[in-house]
């Protein structure tokens, strides 16, 4: 089913946007190789690859809060692909926000708009 | 009100999402570097880089279809843009769909599920 994705256009990953499946709110934009998206596939879960740790990332594996697919999209160019998942824990931001895009431009700056669902410090302990 | 988005992250661009600031349909993703986002708040019109072209890429420049933007968010890592967009013509996608992500992933391949708007043939005239 992954053949027309184009992973090679730049270097082997194509980004992956996460949206709420039942609100339609754009959670986060993170990347993904084939592996990534064949394990997506055949899980139903949201993998990612992790270009700062370089190896894949499975979503929610640390913190608990995963992403059921319920759907798969792909773009025109097919260099993009679209998630709508299920957001387990309600936040998909490892920052405790429900999205990822918490900051919102206006004239002197950016503002955060979003609200905490989690303390980060509760989730992620060392 | 740009110098906290990380364009030298990656080669001076960043991944932008264009969402319909109505239905929350995502419309298309595309690439700015810095002079394409400073051009998009000073105008409040979608200006994104041209992978391709090279350049900059004034949406709905040669179809009319520009993108009025309402509202831009960053992500955490501040490597990503989200637009909240009216898309005047009703189509983002240079096929003529509403949006770019018109095929959805189904067992035996990819479905198209999207409508078209507009017929490119038509709108874009060589």
């Amino acid at each position: 089913m992954n053949t027309s994705i184009d992973f090679d256009k730049a270097g082997g990953l194509v980004p992956a946007i996460a949206q709420d499946a039942a609100t339609g709110q754009v959670l986060m934009l993170a990347w993904m190789n084939r592996e990534a998206y064949d394990e997506t596939v055949r899980t139903g879960r949201a993998v990612y690859f992790s270009r700062s740790r370089n190896k894949l990332w499975r979503k929610g594996e640390e913190s608990g809060n995963v992403q059921e697919v319920r759907e798969i999209f792909v773009d025109c160019d097919a260099d993009t692909v679209l998630l709508k998942v299920h957001q387990i824990g309600g936040a998909a931001c490892h920052e405790g926000y429900a999205s990822c895009f918490f900051r919102k431009a206006e004239q002197d700056g950016w503002r955060v708009i979003g609200e905490r669902v989690f303390d980060p410090k509760q989730v992620y302990r060392k």
